[in-house]
């Protein structure tokens, strides 16, 4: 772990968060710990009884919980509602974003008619493009390519090696990850006579305010109207976000997940890794998906919903696989036999 | 959607692409729109019975369709065999590439011996390595990289941040976008007590003409000979191309999919996205695979092919899911059930 | 393939390998070859019975193969017992990594407290951050970009476009392929009241030494601890390690797999393809897991392990899969003809 220089007492956390402080409120904490292995000046957290045998054993100097567990350890410690989203807001406050230089390296090439806010800071080999604006405070990474009238919000950070294709706009305190690439192609192919035409994609790519996309995840520009990733949206790693989608504030998507053309996916949702959800579906408000699910048909309800293949030693798979293959025959088989019982049971005894 | 300069009139699109005028053959478009969106002086087109009642409510001002709807608009309309491949080249022509600046970029890094077409375009920062050849008229994004003695075809376009390795040979009127890996290493290692040993990856990748390939999709060099994509095959993003993959001509493939190593695919085959398959396999010509379908035989012949497991709400899921792995044991007890039930029949009652 | 101008005699290759000669120990090769591609001047080899048939039509000078097939061609020959690890020590031999040149490239950017060992090649506009260390003999890329404090081993060569964040370590004799993102924010979110509050990802990426990372895959730093990928590891393509992973040594994994954020992995564990491991799970030594698995639960016994979907011809797929939606109904039906069954069974006649 990266050692903060900031350092605050469990009362200036009170303060600044609300929660109610057991123990000592002087007690000083300057960097954040597992309940593993935080040590002297870290402060932790429980999320759940799962993790209560850690707690016993804990070295660090103050913890956050819940009220069910107010008395669950002599340490000094913060009551609250909500543990992990408090935990997050001290973690912020210990370790600030890091510092960025304001101005444009001189290695970077940007176009003279750039629009370029205050305090802004550009890396060494950014291209930013032909009347791409770049908002006030914004950090544009080493290595990140802004193209012709893209926009870059306010307060935003690109890590570095973002591409950001033509026309695309990213919002205002976004956090966009390394090999991230907004507003490449849609894959729109045309069959005609054996071979495949084009089919330009001239839509571009909207991300709202306040989202999150990690490192090498993929958003395609729209092929006619836009792709458009609402307010606080929140995307993992490799992701493919195909043309013409449309994903909902605050919804969070895991790895690896795959959303095909035109999709449309409601507030809240929560997508697990590996999740593909094929073209022109549907998904309602506050659906969780679990991981590896393949969704085939639109989800008009909120709930849960899963897909995964249950996973087991090779040797009892190979023998429940097999059967797979033959389950329409063995429904067949087991009506017959419901028949014949049926037969036997009419039969005079 | 971005707009475009250029404007035609129905009669002189189909001087240039065939088909028939109903209605005015004088109405002038200058852009693209979807049913739903289209708005004045915009062409669009219906692809498919499914959007009829979006046609009764569209704004734009010309519509392609085919025979089978010639009727289904007042609107001035563009009748022809393919409205989806018409549209494709109408819209090509309402929007061509953007511009690239002939010319290599102050910024750019290319080697005194790279061999450099006529109006070629280096972007800012880009990289071209020893020998490295690049033919007539190709765009080398802004912070590409290409390697010693690779080859990028005439009229090429790479998009900002390809990377293609040494050797490797990228045919004309190619599409490459961001983030694309041409040639690393494939995954060759061997077992020796305990440890890997590094199998040398020798091979190169030659990509045809004419091909497409998404955003940070990755294609491994051959581990002794080549890894090869015929012409006009199309990649979506974020596809896994292991070593010695060899891909027919015109083939297309959605996103996240991974191939493994020295799979042979056939020409014209449509392969959805998150399928995997697995490697050595050889898949015939024109084989469709369904999203999410893992490939673990040889595929004779074409044919659609599908190995997605159904979704479900989490608790119906959860019930059936559960009853997989007792598959095999409900088998036998069927077969017992049958047993029983021939025994009774058999008995003189 | 590539031209070498290296080139030995079978003997000399013995002396530095071992194995046995059969056949004319001053034939001499100067490239490898495939059994079925190789010709004058290859060194090809035999792995499995599987390709007997192509070692009698091969043109290859000379073979390394095992004991069991000593016999099986007239040419001449290498007999050792592990013909695969063989081969690829004899390829290396043949096929030195490309020469880099040492130094930094003039346009790379280099912060003057970086701290660079001897013979570093640092490529084209690569970038390295304040008091980063590189170690001797290592070969940054063009386009890296490698973060403040960062830590680069001994005789590691990252390919072009390689991304590592702040303060990670990568070990000695490491291969990063291009696109590679070290680093980069785990996907921590606390949700509060229908929003997601970031957890600051405080943890590093600590790579250990020989490990081998495959183009544009993806590693998380710790959300509080680090993440741990230790030594030997070899990674393929397209893959995500989320925050808190632990991989064993010597532990290798194919494309587009994903592991979830705390899942701790054994050593020497084989993890096909397009595998996913859900969160927090443990994974014991010598686990080998079949490709598109979704692993769920703990795996404690060293074993195979699977859980893909048997894929079939469309028509077959639909019917079976529409079953498994019925599959609990199905189990007690048959629950209820057994009882049926017995009931008659217990009838007298």
């Amino acid at each position: 772990m990266i050692s903060s220089p900031h350092e605050y007492s469990l009362s200036e956390l009170i303060k600044a968060f609300g929660g109610e402080i057991e123990g000592d409120p002087n007690v000083r904490v300057r960097k954040v710990g597992t309940l593993e292995n935080a040590g002297d000046n870290a402060i932790t957290f429980l999320s759940s009884a799962r993790f209560l045998a850690q707690l016993l054993h804990t070295k660090a100097s103050a913890v956050i919980l819940s009220d069910a567990y107010r008395n669950a350890t002599p340490l000094s410690r913060i009551v609250c509602d909500n543990p992990y989203a408090y935990f997050a807001k001290v973690s912020a406050l210990l370790n600030p974003p890091l510092p960025a230089v304001a101005g444009v390296h001189p290695s970077a090439v940007v176009s003279a008619n750039a629009l370029m806010g205050a305090r802004v800071s550009v890396g060494p080999n950014a291209v930013i493009g032909d009347s791409a604006q770049i908002g006030d405070g914004a950090v544009v990474g080493a290595q990140c390519c802004i193209g012709d009238r893209a926009i870059v919000g306010s307060e935003t950070r690109l890590h570095s090696g973002v591409t950001i294709y033509h026309d695309c706009h990213v919002g205002d305190r976004c956090i966009l990850h390394s090999g991230v690439v907004i507003g490449a192609d849609g894959f729109g192919i045309a069959p005609e006579a054996g071979r495949w035409v084009k089919v330009p994609q001239v839509g571009r790519v909207i991300v709202g305010d306040d989202v999150e996309i990690g490192a090498n995840t993929t958003i395609d520009r729209g092929a006619i109207d836009d792709t458009i990733i609402e307010d606080g949206v929140k995307l993992d790693n490799l992701i493919q976000i195909a043309h013409n989608v449309h994903i909902g504030a605050h919804t969070a998507i895991a790895a690896c997940t795959g959303i095909a053309g035109s999709v449309r996916i409601g507030r809240r949702c929560r997508i697990a890794g590996a999740v593909g959800i094929a073209g022109h579906l549907s998904i309602a408000d506050d659906v969780e998906i679990s991981a590896k699910t393949l969704v085939t048909k639109t989800i008009s309800e909120p709930g849960t919903y899963s897909g995964g293949y249950p996973f087991e030693a090779n040797s009892t798979w190979r023998r429940n696989a097999a059967q797979i293959r033959h389950l329409d025959a063995l429904v067949k088989k087991v009506k017959q036999l419901e028949k014949r019982i049926a037969d036997m049971e009419r039969k005079p005894s």
